[in-house]
């Protein structure tokens, strides 16, 4: 069948590496040995206990959704019981795990509108850190007197209009998809039926029907992914930075460091992990508050640390230094110096338990749909965030003590790193160049051929690639061929541990782009930009959206063709799933990397890595090598611009 | 591996069958020998084709919820890629399952509560047939004036304010749950922390939670069960049954026929299929508006029958015959006199559009979110629901030119049937009796022991069992031993098509429900009651619930004390999973065969089939046979009766 060759090959990959084929990060390959002797399993170890993968789920031909099953297509069965065909299976199965990325990011929007509200009517310890923000959004949503109303009367306002659009039960005005979206892309998406109504309804309506005996026409349940792609960027993504901002402030480009050389023997160490903002800052702010009780206890102080997105939160805002990525996660244990790594939610192993079982190091749970059996679950209301962060950072003290010396082990590596280029930020350093016309000096560049293109490489990290290898040897691939890469999520963990994200780096960027990068380093008062720019957490990917809209109305063209692509070379999650179709449904062509479960149907593969183009201008492409995926990314790029008659 | 031999003896069961093993109905064993005949390869080949299954997906240990995997238990692997064990699999397994079924209602519901909005604003031609439930159920939601407010300005109010409950993105009232739901089952599910906030809710955080690296704890994961469940009861089903009794009428009793002899082949037969009566209503209004029509012809007219529960809606109000169900669905089409089938969602196997194919039959689908290949697609909206309907029956009549008669074989099977059993026509009965307190006779019934209790046979068709033999002998086994039976879905159109839902079948009862079904039946104008009473479609199920709140409020005990249980002997589809978690959580202990994927997890079986006595009063219970589902559903029923203190 098909894919079987696919899952042979890679179980022979798989189970021939050693442990430098596994990861290209210094400190994971100390790790490894490590973890080793203290008898602990980790993910890559578990991966290849999953060898060979089953090849109906692996290719996506088979279904469960409901009893009669389960079943799946076979040389003597080329229909589910109830009449479902390869292709619808494939087309549900990949609707379903959109779904789960646009449940995700829209339920942490909801979150963050609630913390907003909250705070607003003074029932949350959370002041508005950036009014500029507020009240621009204000005016961006057709709010009245945006302008001068009372700060908190506004805020309250706005979290209601969020609320209210991701619970909306009908099309009824969506204002946020109309804020960030452009006209030509409204314009398409209504054309194709895929306008969502809301946050919520397109998850509702898809899993409804995904349901036995519902959608059994492939095109409508792609579709249906699109539709809640869509919502994923607008009612998921773009909501939860806008107000994410709102609270926390804009980020502004500052200085950090990265890898796991961030954490220090001496210092009650804390991770942070997980998405939201909302708690780690809370931390952040409750360990600064509680350096004296830390010192006390006989350590230098406190030393909070990032993994995860809710690592590049607190990065981007607060500098604080990120300890690694997902597959990080696990090894960042292992090292026995952390007391305690507080997590909120998404992306966080269950097998963390274990491993913190191993040492003194205190797995905190704190949300109320994430719970581990071994894990110390500290609820975390917004309404008692301080006390609730002083609590957990007064455990972290506690375990501290708890410490085994002779447990300890970490590795040395890390990485200066420069984050927080908001578009606000990118905006203001173009503005010193140009003034009066900040976007001008950036669309020189790029009509120039300076600036090639650009690319954002988003997402995961997956075992079943080496750690980081894809991020950063694509990222370097492109970067010297004068294409400005933007990072966010996992891979731009991986870009500032390998240093791609100091200012030095940009001499990795051929010599065009190095140019760009020194003109606009000088402007920012840097050496250089960096030739990938840190632009956040995966839910800042729409920040890439917010830049690109403004290129495109700059330029008076549609996203479909301007010179960008966009990358998730380690994909792993729904999440990943969902964004890179919102980003296709921008017009963005994706590299994705592994293949979600689409390998069933002939039909669906067609529809997503070649009619898309014709129906959105965007499509899903696919390569496993670095190199490969460099020269496909940057052919989008050179034919977008050959279409606006750039030189190559 | 567990499951291993179950899987092993279903494949042996399954392929020895005959067709004789396949169902009980004889319009079925007729329709077998035809459809082979013909090459028409129906749900019951798929099923065969399908053995032997996946253990790992029967057994729910297999997982792809993200692209690390597909992950699975094995002697070799004790934990998914992530980290995920065994319990975490089964458990986020049954909760996808779950929301599927929660999502398809809610969305069911909100599609009801737009078409009464339209209807408000005299956007769509809909008349508010039942005023009285209108005001009533105003008068339940604390809407002031409700007595006396301009009908439609109430009808407003009552659409927005559902509308309002289903897109409710925190906890804001609940007015819907509170309602319809006991007092002491609220302050239980707020105990477990399982309190609903809406409807889309709990489907947008069941997903998050089960997308990778979030919720690992199968406990906390099988509470999101819980609440998904209890959103279907309330914003699911009771939403859809109260809104669709004030547009379409609360049911009272009407005789009619069941079976596939109820198509004839002089006429233009019309089958409605699905699950919502806002296009069945109009399809039969349509069908009445073009008798001359299809006279002109050259038929005697327009013959609309109901398939599923959409014929179960149209059924208890319009007294349309039900051609059948689940199971009957395709061979229905295979009588080659069905002009055309119209669909709009839930349970349409998607075999029907190449089984139409065989024949001049039209596949009509309707829904935006349902489209099959091959089917023709007429977009149902409500706003133009008349032109719409007139549009497809019309079509019919059209279809009806293109018959081939040879091809046309109808089994002459049928059976008379009471049905429209709503609790508000249950208590005019009983006021015969008992003017000033209806209720008092059934309870004195129950106390005495003429009814020993009752037990709701609800659900689907499932062709791992034989075809409605479970439904048919269980309810047999039941009313004999003087329990009363009620009985929704797919379920009641096998227990009409076997008799047991009109006047005579009485006589199947014991004695002592005998005498009870002749007085009641008496005081109705009838024979007798059914034995089994035909309480509507599965969103009807909310019937059940206001009929068992009302007992329980009466006798001032919960409804886990009242001596009931349910059954879901047939079980296929995700609604049911929802459903039935429901109705555990509302008290009531639920039967359920085949088991659904949870046979992989020790603990997941122990925390639905033991565990959830101490926490909800109730639990599942399951057995594949129907005289041991009997004993087991008595035992039940005693059991409550001993701490009653009543006679068993």
């Amino acid at each position: 069948m098909k894919g079987e060759s696919l899952i042979t090959r890679e179980k022979r990959e798989i189970e021939a590496r050693g442990d430098e084929d596994k990861s290209i990060d210094p400190a994971n390959l100390e790790m490894f040995e490590v973890a080793r002797r203290a008898g602990i399993e980790t993910v890559f170890d578990r991966l290849e206990r999953q060898e060979p993968k089953c090849p109906y789920c692996y290719t996506g031909v088979s279904c469960r959704n409901c009893v009669m099953g389960p079943c799946r297509i076979t040389a003597k069965a080329d229909r589910g019981v109830c009449g479902a065909t390869a292709d619808v299976m494939v087309a549900r199965g990949l609707l379903r795990n959109t779904l789960g990325g646009t449940a995700s990011h829209v339920d942490h929007a909801r979150h963050v509108a609630l913390t907003l509200l909250h705070a607003a009517r003074g029932e949350a310890p959370y002041p508005i850190r950036d009014e500029a923000k507020l009240r621009s959004l204000g005016r961006a949503l057709g709010i009245e007197g945006a302008e001068s109303m009372p700060l908190r009367e506004l805020a309250e306002r706005v979290a209601l209009l969020a609320l209210e659009e991701i619970g909306a039960t009908h099309a009824n005005g969506g204002r946020w998809l109309r804020m960030h979206a452009t006209q030509e892309r409204l314009e398409t998406w209504s054309r194709l039926g895929v306008l969502p109504e809301g946050g919520m309804l397109p998850v509702l309506e898809g899993m409804h029907r995904t349901s036995m005996g519902n959608d059994a026409d492939p095109v409508n349940l792609i579709l249906g992914c699109i539709k809640a792609g869509i919502a994923d960027g607008f009612y998921g993504l773009h909501l939860s930075t806008d107000l994410q901002d709102v609270l926390f402030g804009t980020p502004r480009p500052k200085f950090s460091s990265a890898g796991m050389g961030v954490l220090e023997a001496e210092y009650v160490n804390i991770a942070c992990h997980g998405h939201v903002p909302i708690l780690s800052e809370k931390i952040v702010e409750a360990a600064e508050a509680l350096q004296e009780e830390a010192r006390k206890a006989g350590a230098k102080g406190i030393r909070v640390v990032g993994i995860c997105c809710t690592g590049n939160e607190i990065l981007e805002r607060q500098g604080i230094p990120a300890v690694g990525n997902e597959l990080n996660s696990e090894l960042v244990v292992a090292t026995g110096a952390l007391d305690a790594m507080v997590v909120d939610y998404q992306c966080i192993f269950p097998s963390l338990a274990q491993i913190a079982g191993c040492f003194h190091t205190k797995l905190i749970t704190t949300a109320p749909i994430v719970k581990i059996p071994g894990a110390e679950h500290i609820e975390f209301e917004e309404r008692r965030a301080d006390e609730v962060a002083k609590e957990i950072v007064r455990l972290a003290i506690e375990s501290y003590r708890q410490r085994d010396p002779g447990k300890i082990h970490i590795p040395k590596f890390k990485t200066e790193v420069v984050a927080g280029f908001s578009v606000e930020a990118l905006l203001e350093v173009l503005s010193k160049i140009n003034p009066s016309d900040p976007l001008a000096p950036l669309v020189d560049s790029i009509a120039a051929g300076d600036i090639k293109g650009a690319v954002a490489i988003v997402g995961c990290n997956n075992p079943r690639v080496p750690h980081d290898l894809m991020h950063v040897e694509l990222a370097k691939e492109l970067v010297k061929r004068d294409i400005l890469v933007l990072a966010t999520g996992c891979a731009a963990h991986g870009h500032a541990k390998a240093g791609l994200m100091k200012p030095s780096g940009y001499r990795l960027a051929g010599e065009r782009l190095q140019r760009v990068l020194k003109a606009l380093g000088e402007a920012a008062g840097l050496e250089a930009l960096p030739p990938v720019l840190h632009f956040g957490s995966c839910v800042d990917n729409s920040r890439i959206n917010q830049l690109l809209k403004a290129l495109a109305e700059k330029l008076n063209v549609a996203i479909k063709d301007l010179p960008v692509a966009a990358s998730a070379p380690e994909l792993t999650t729904e999440k990943a799933i969902s964004i890179g179709t919102w980003a296709v449904a921008l017009g963005v062509t994706t590299h994705v990397n592994p293949l979600p479960r689409i390998m069933g149907s002939e039909l669906v593969t067609e529809l997503l890595t070649q009619k898309a183009e014709e129906l959105l201008g965007a499509k899903f492409i696919h390569s496993p090598d670095p190199r490969e995926s460099a020269d496909m990314l940057e052919e989008v790029i050179l034919e977008k611009r050959r279409k606006l008659g750039l030189a190559a």
